[in-house]
C-alpha cells in the first residue's frame, strides 16, 4: 500500500503523465513489495518476545504482517484461508477475465520472506477470551485426518482482522437463493452458475419464457462491487457467450436493483450519472428506489419505495452485494466487553478495541469510534487557557491547534466543507472583527458544527490496508514511544498519547464499467472517466499486486482475454 | 491426433532430430487443429439429413466430431461436461504444475468451428433405447432453474463415447475414502486435499505420529497415471512444499501399491526398471505384490500376495488409480442387447455395437471383439481354393492374404512375434521344403497360433482418438462405400465389407517420472529415457493440445512453474 500511496500522490501532482507511468509502475511495485528486511534472531530472544496473535489474512492482516518487526514479537497468524486474496479483482474472477489463482498468494509465501519467524495456522477463531488472553481456534480441514482440530493460543497482543460476513438484513430467502461476492470461492461459484444458466436455457424442450427466466441475472446493490459485476457480466455475455450460445443471445437480461436513488451513490455525482447512462446504453436495467423483500428460487420480490407497490420478477440467478455484517465470534466478544448493544465492534482512534486491553481490531470487522470534539471542548479550552483568564487569545489557541487537528480529524473535514484552506483561516473566522480574545461559549459555538463532519470509514481494502500499515508501525515503535510519546496532547489527563491516532487518507476509488470504460475518483476531487481511466485502472491494479507472480499472472490473464476471450468451460 | 500421428512417424524415421522438432511441432500443431472446413447448409438439406447423436465429449467423441462432415448429418452431442479435457495432463493438474483451466476447451468452441450445425446439450444420458432408437437424457444443472431437466432425442445413428467409471473391484471403503483421477474436478480435489494434509500436519498439538500419518500419501495402482501422480507429488513436495512447511518436510512419505511385480508393467521392461530405480533414489516407496483389501478413513489394509500376510498402514490420503468399470447406462444397454453376461460392451471391428443396429461405441466404454481366424478358417480356405482342389497353392493363398491381414490384424502381430517381416515369410514358413500345395488341416495348423496374439486395446486417449477419427471417416464416406465397398472380402457370405475394419496404431507412450525425467516407448520398439525425453514429452504434449489457447496456457503454466514454483493456496 505504501507504493499505492506514493503512486497516487504522484498522479495527483502530475495528472497528465498517467500513461507514461504504466510501465514504470508495473516494474517498481514489486520491488517495494519484496523489499523486506531479513533479521536473524537467537532462540533466547524468542522466549522474551511478546506474543502477538493475528486473526485473519485479508488486507488488514496481511499489511500488518508485511511491515511488522518480527525481531521484537513472537507472531502467530490464524486464518481459515491459507492465502491472501486481492479482493478488488473478485468481480473479474466471476466471469473469467482473471483466474481465481491469479489473485491469490499463499500466506506462507508472504511470511516466508519474514525469515520464518511468523507461524501460520489454517483455522478459524471460534472464541476470544479477553480475560484469559487466549483464543480458541478450530481447523476446518477434513475431519478424517489424524489429530485434534481444536487448539488454543495465548496472546499478549491480539490483532483482530477477520473481516465481515455478508449482511442479508434478515431478508427471507437470501441466504438460500443468492450468490455473494466476498470470497474467492464465491466468485468461482458465480462463474459456474452463469454457465449453468446458459446451458440450461439452451436445452431442448424449454419454453421461451423459461429460457428468459434462466437468463435474467439480478444484482442487488448498486455499490462498486455490484456495478462492477454487472459490467463484467455484460461484457462476458456480449463479447463471448452470445457467440457460442447464439440461439439465446437476445434473451439475456441484466438488472441492478438499488434501494437508493442512484447507483454508485458513494461516488462523485458525475461518476454516478456517467455509470447510469453507460448502463442504459448497454441495456443493463437499473431499478432504483426498490427494496428487496424476499428472494425465492425463481422469483425476487421487491417494494417500490415511492409508491409502496409490490413487484415480483423471475430470475435465473441473484448476486447479493450489499452491506457487511458482524461475524458471530466478534458478536460474542462484543457481549463480553459491554459492546453488545452496538452493531459493529468499536475501537478508539488507535485501533484499540474499546473495553478490552491489548486487543486491536482493524479492517471490515470494526469501526473507529471517533471522539467528538464537543465532549472535550472544556478541557481543550482549559488546557489552552494557560493564564486561566477565562478567555483564549489567538496565540493561546495556536498553541493547541496542532494537537487538536491531530486528535480530531473531523476538524480538517470541517475546514474543507467550509472551503477554508488552513487552520489559520478558522482562527480568522473565530476572531472576526479584529477581536483578540474569545470566551468558552464563543469557542464552543465556533466548533459546534465540527463533529457533524465525522465520517465512519468505508469497508474497503484501502482502509484495511492503511490500518494494517499504521498498526504495524505502532507495534514497531512501541518501546520507543513509551519513553517518548509522539502522539497529541491528552487534554483531559495531561501528558501525551503514545502514538498519533490512525488517520485515513482516501487515495481515490475506481469503478470499472465494462467495455474498457472506467470511472475513477482520484485525490484532490479529480474525477476521471472513460477509456484512459480503464488503462489507469489496469496499471494501478497491476502495480498493487502482492507479488511478482500474481502481477504477471493477472497481466497474462488480461492479455489472454484480449486474444482468446473468456473461457466458458464449467469448472 | 492426425498431427500426433505424423509427428510420431517422423520421429520414428528421424530419431535424432528430437530437439530440433520442439519449436516446429509447437508452431504447427495448432494449424492442423484449426484447419476445419467451413460449409454452409441450407435449411431444406437439414431435414433430410440423418440424425447422429453423440454421447460424450472426451477423446473419442471430440475426435469423431472434429472431422465429421456435417453437411450430410444432423448432429447432436450430449455430455455432462461442456468441455473437452486433455486428460493426459490431469496428473499435472493435481499438483498445480498445470492449471485445470489450461487443459480444457469448451465443446462449443470446438464445434463452433463446424459452422454452427452441431448442437450441444449439457446433460447425462440415462437410458438408451435401441428399439425405439432414442436416448433419454437429464441435465445435472441446478434444479432451481426454470424448465424440465429431462428430454429425449431420437437418432438414426448413435455414437456412444461416454468413457468408463472408476473400478473399485468392490473393495470396501474405496468409494468413500479414496480420491480418483478421471475428471478435472478429481484433480482439483486432490490438489486441495494435498494442501489440507500439510496444513493439518503443522497445526499445534498434534503428535509426531499424527503428523506422519497425515503426510503419508498412498497411490494404489502402479500404472502410468498412478506413477505420474506419485512423481508429480514428489516434485511438488520437494521443490515447493518443504520450503513453506519446513517443520514437517522430513515426515512426508509417498507409497505406490501395486498388485503385480512391477510398476508400469504394460511398458517395456527397461522403462519399468528405470522407473523403479528412479523412485528408489527419490524415496518413493514401491510396494509390489500387495493387494488392497479395504480402505478406511485412516488406514489402508493389504494382503501380501506371496506370504498371504495382512498389512495395515495409516494414511493421510489415498489416490485410487487402477481399473476401469462399465457405467450403469451401458450396463443397462448390454442387458437389452444380450451382452448382459459380458464385463464390457463389445463392438465388432467396425466399432458397431454387437447385437444392436446403427449404434457405434468407442473409447474406454467399449472393447473391440476381434474375430478369431480359426472360426473362419474353413471359409477362408474355401474362398482361396478357387479350383476346389482341396489344396491351396501359393498363388491361391497370395490372392486372399491381403484381405486376411486386413480382416484379422492378429496375423500381423503373429508375424511380429515370430520375427517374420512380411506375409511372404509366413508363406515360406507354411510351404516349407519346397512344397507347392497345402491341405486344410495343414492350413489350420499353420494359423492355429495366430489368435493367441489377439490383444484387447488399452483404455487410453490414443486408442479413443484414433477410433473417433476412424469412425468419422467411415461416416463421411458411408454413401460412397455403400456403392463401392472398400473393406476386405467377406469370406463367409461373399462380397466385401463396406469399410476396412478399425486398426489401432500404437504411436508410443510416455511415463513422466518427475525431476525433469521421463521415459517413453516410441514406435519401432524404441525406448527413450531421461531428461531429453522429458523435453520430448513437453513438445509432444504442447503440440497435441486441442487449441492455440490451451497450448499457450499450458506452456505458460510450465514456464510459471519454472520461475515461481507451484501455488499452494487452497482453492
Amino acid at each position: 500500500m505504501r507504493f499505492f500511496c506514493y503512486f497516487n500522490r504522484f498522479l495527483h501532482d502530475h495528472p497528465t503523465s498517467t500513461k507514461l507511468l504504466l510501465l514504470s509502475s508495473l516494474s517498481s511495485g514489486g520491488v517495494v513489495a519484496y523489499a523486506e528486511g531479513k533479521k536473524s534472531v537467537s532462540p533466547q530472544e524468542i522466549t522474551q518476545k511478546k506474543r502477538v496473535v493475528v486473526l485473519g489474512t485479508g488486507w488488514a492482516g496481511t499489511s500488518f504482517l508485511k511491515d511488522l518487526d518480527i525481531s521484537t514479537y513472537d507472531v502467530q497468524v490464524v486464518s481459515p484461508r491459507n492465502y491472501f486474496a486481492f479482493t478488488p479483482l473478485l468481480p473479474s474472477v466471476t466471469c473469467g477475465t482473471v483466474e481465481a489463482r491469479s489473485i491469490v498468494e499463499p500466506v506462507r509465501n508472504i511470511i516466508k520472506k519474514r525469515n520464518g519467524e511468523i507461524k501460520f495456522w489454517e483455522a478459524e477463531c471460534l472464541k476470544i477470551d479477553p480475560v484469559k488472553k487466549s483464543v480458541l481456534c478450530r481447523s476446518n480441514i477434513d475431519e478424517n485426518l489424524a489429530g485434534n482440530n481444536e487448539f488454543s493460543l495465548e496472546y499478549d497482543y491480539l490483532v483482530i482482522a477477520i473481516g465481515a460476513k455478508v449482511n442479508t438484513f434478515n431478508t427471507p430467502g437470501v441466504m438460500e437463493n443468492c450468490h455473494f461476492l466476498k470470497e474467492v470461492e464465491d466468485a468461482q461459484r458465480i462463474r459456474r452458475a452463469v454457465i449453468d444458466c446458459f446451458e440450461k436455457a439452451v436445452l431442448p424442450g424449454l419454453t421461451e419464457e423459461e429460457r428468459r427466466t434462466n437468463l435474467h441475472f439480478v444484482i442487488v446493490g448498486g455499490g462498486p462491487t455490484g456495478v462492477e459485476f454487472a459490467a463484467e457480466l455484460h461484457d462476458f455475455v456480449h463479447e463471448d457467450l452470445v457467440n457460442i450460445y447464439p440461439s439465446v443471445g437476445d434473451l439475456v437480461r441484466i438488472t441492478v436493483i438499488q434501494s437508493g436513488d442512484h447507483i454508485l451513490n458513494t461516488f462523485d455525482e458525475r461518476i454516478s450519472s456517467f455509470a447510469e447512462s453507460k448502463f442504459q446504453r448497454d441495456g443493463i436495467e437499473v431499478l432504483t428506489g426498490h427494496r428487496v423483500m424476499s428472494v425465492s428460487d425463481r422469483m425476487i420480490n421487491m417494494t417500490a419505495k415511492s409508491t409502496g407497490e409490490d413487484v415480483a420478477i423471475p430470475h435465473g440467478m441473484v448476486v447479493w452485494s450489499t452491506g457487511v455484517g458482524t461475524r458471530p465470534v466478534i458478536q460474542d466478544l462484543m457481549e463480553q466487553i459491554d459492546q453488545g448493544n452496538r452493531r459493529i465492534l468499536a475501537t478508539d482512534e488507535w485501533l484499540r478495541v474499546k473495553g478490552c486491553a491489548d486487543v486491536y481490531a482493524l479492517g471490515d470487522c470494526t469501526t473507529v469510534d471517533q471522539k467528538k470534539i464537543v465532549e472535550d471542548i472544556s478541557e481543550i479550552f482549559r488546557a489552552a487557557d494557560k493564564d486561566n483568564s477565562g478567555t483564549l487569545t489567538i496565540e493561546e489557541f495556536q498553541d493547541v491547534i496542532e494537537d487538536v487537528v491531530i486528535r480530531y480529524p473531523q476538524v480538517e473535514l470541517y475546514l474543507k466543507s467550509k472551503h477554508l484552506f488552513s487552520v489559520s483561516d478558522l482562527l480568522k473566522d473565530m476572531y472576526s472583527n479584529n477581536r483578540e480574545e474569545i470566551d468558552i461559549e464563543e469557542f464552543k459555538s465556533a466548533l459546534s458544527l465540527v463533529d457533524k463532519q465525522t465520517k465512519s470509514l468505508p469497508a474497503t481494502a484501502q482502509v484495511a490496508a492503511q490500518q494494517g500499515t499504521y498498526l504495524s508501525s505502532c507495534f514497531n515503535k512501541m518501546e520507543k514511544c513509551k519513553q517518548n510519546p509522539e502522539g497529541p496532547r491528552k487534554f483531559r489527563s495531561g501528558g501525551r498519547h503514545e502514538f498519533r491516532p490512525f488517520r485515513y487518507r482516501h487515495l481515490g476509488q475506481f469503478a470499472p464499467l465494462g467495455g474498457e470504460q472506467a470511472a475513477a475518483e482520484l485525490p484532490g476531487d479529480w474525477v476521471s472517466m472513460g477509456r484512459s481511466t480503464q488503462w489507469l485502472w489496469y496499471s494501478v491494479y497491476a502495480s498493487k499486486q502482492v507479488s511478482w507472480r500474481t502481477r504477471l499472472l493477472v497481466m497474462g490473464d488480461w492479455s489472454r482475454r484480449y486474444i482468446f476471450g473468456r473461457d466458458s468451460s464449467r469448472i
